[in-house]
């Protein structure tokens, strides 16, 4: 038996990890649950999962959360502080999933006490990368990916010593506008870019996929986790989802992971690893997929990913500052104030108006989050 | 520096492996080059490599060879024995790529050392498969697959335990006659089976892929190599030969290993293992393939992989007869005495005709081998 805590677990990855637990709840001991601010349901999991806090990040729901665990001798606390303290009981393995830069503190809190740390907070590793590894290194914390492109990257390394890594592959479903052209592109409404064709996935995350921004965070993800330059990082549009990218070595050997569009399979390669668990999710099936196509991004039409490149090739702050701008463009678009193919093009422009010192702890980090989102918003004349 | 060893050394895989020696001269000391009957090319790369000792199986060509290396201070020698001599000097790596039952008894003088087996020769463990891993798992020698398919499950099991393999998928291209009606087969002459859309082979085992006996045969190999069972292993059609072959887990990840047709990339993996090493294959261009297409494969059309699987799932000596049968009716019809149809029909016939006791060690293996070839001769009127 092994204990866990979730950060983030009534979100989507919070919601997928429980589901594999409560399959296999001889193996686990639940220590924390976090939430934003669904205190019910936060409740309800802490009650059936016998977790020993709860912790809502928002205060305002405390009170509902402490009533609604009232007599099960389930801890409940509240805000920013108490979802640290609760990420630092620490446990054998801590899933990160909450979303934003709320969610900084508290994975670093759980790397600091050295256990693992499955990593689904995309924040810790483009805007606070080098603060994070470093912390990493320090405290000998297991960084596992559980994003499905780094998931199955780092499967593709495993018994592979990195010093033959000739190229890692990221696979890019290329979004719903992949075959649109610029024009369509300019006219595209936030209801068209939050379908997207293969994930269920936020509004936030289903539009980073339309503009390729997804991809260009993951790339920068990548050159954290896999300690590899980003000449060796490469992007392929794989509109079908199948294959969640590859590893390519020195000798011409590819390995690659595929596998359904379904979360729980890199959860559970995280949860289990280095052993592997069962999953409910459906086997794959070639035959009934058929074929599997493969093709260059358009940088032209996506600017995203050359600009992500360019900011993790600065490195120091540039990369906090593309993300920043990047959620309060991808905001603006989804209100209606920007057009899509302004979101690309006001990242560009904040990180020509605005060169931050490079962050040296997690609070210079946040520091210049602020700063960058203040700076995206003076420029877009956003109030 | 390694030692080195290459039985079979001027067929493909010895060219190939020798290609890739010939760039790292610093890496490896040859101990011992063996051929069939080319005592001047076998003179040749001796010479070349600096080998210890030469061997050429027809003692035929003795003479020639001892010539060819007078003065060289390279020993000579010709026959069976002499061949068994050479794979028991040991070496670090022995690449075992004699072709045929010829090759049963050197690679098993070389599993007899302990050492790393770079295995090639199909009928160690196809035909003599129980026999072959009884002595690895008692010498403590290492089998390493050198067939582009194993050498991919092999490489996509590395880190991962056994136990937590849902199924095997050997990939096969299909063959030549993979989109032929079964009119079409029956009238499939032999100068369009050894026409291979993707690798270029020898006629045994060009013919090998145009039935799907080769897939068949490398079943029965995998079900050896990998010790899980055979209803864990599942053959797809795959024409584009890109993808080698797939490993399903129990959580629904699956990893593959993909690469360009070329045999230097799993020979270099066999090599260099557990590290890689350069080779100068082409890298793997997806975007440019655009698309990998992939279909279950027919037994109605091609029975060779149904036939395989019940001959494994029989064991004891079947496997080798249904190699020996195949063996027998593919010169039958490269010699135009029989249609490519009754290949399988044959096969099944001779499968029905003579059930061999189970083989405890290789003369065993070779009898049954001989006893078959016999009988599927007899079967087809052949003298």
């Amino acid at each position: 038996m092994r204990t866990l805590s979730v950060l983030g677990a009534t979100g989507s990855v919070g919601a997928s990890t429980l589901d594999l637990v409560r399959r296999q709840p001889e193996s686990w001991r639940v220590v924390a649950l976090t939430a934003h601010s669904n205190a019910i349901d936060l409740a309800r999991l802490a009650h059936e999962f016998s977790a020993e806090v709860a912790v809502i990040a928002d205060e305002a729901g405390l009170p509902e959360l402490r009533e609604a665990l009232a007599g099960t001798g389930i801890e409940a606390a509240g805000g920013p502080a108490a979802l640290i303290e609760a990420a630092a009981r620490g446990a054998d393995v801590t899933v990160a999933a909450i979303v934003g830069c709320a969610g900084l503190a508290p994975t670093m809190a759980a790397i600091e006490q050295g256990g693992i740390v499955a990593l689904a907070n995309k924040e810790a590793l483009v805007s606070a990368g080098d603060v994070m590894t470093a912390a990493v290194a320090r405290h000998g914390a297991t960084l596992l990916p559980v994003d499905s492109e780094h998931n199955a990257i780092f499967q593709c390394l495993q018994g592979n010593d990195p010093a033959h890594v000739r190229w890692i592959t990221l696979t890019a479903s290329g979004g719903p506008f992949r075959d649109w052209s610029w024009e369509q592109l300019c006219a595209a409404t936030p209801a068209q870019a939050i379908k997207h064709p293969n994930w269920d996935m936020g509004a936030k995350i289903s539009v980073d996929s339309a503009t390729m921004f997804n991809k260009g965070l993951e790339l920068i993800e990548a050159h954290h986790l896999f300690l590899v330059g980003l000449d060796k990082l490469r992007i392929i549009v794989h509109p079908q989802s199948i294959v969640h990218s590859m590893v390519e070595y020195r000798d011409g050997s590819t390995l690659a992971q595929l596998g359904p569009s379904d979360m729980r399979v890199p959860i559970a390669s995280a949860l289990a690893w280095p052993e592997r668990m069962d999953t409910p999710c459906e086997p794959l099936d070639l035959a009934a997929i058929g074929e599997l196509t493969f093709r260059l991004p358009d940088e032209e039409r996506f600017p995203a990913t050359r600009l992500a490149r360019a900011a993790a090739q600065e490195g120091g702050g540039i990369p906090a500052v593309l993300n920043a701008a990047n959620e309060v463009a991808v905001a603006a678009f989804l209100a209606g104030q920007i057009s899509f193919t302004r979101i690309a093009a006001q990242v560009e422009h904040v990180l020509n108006a605005f060169v931050p010192a490079p962050p040296a702890c997690l609070s210079d980090v946040l520091a210049v989050d602020g700063e960058a989102r203040a700076k995206a918003r003076e420029l877009m004349e956003i109030a």
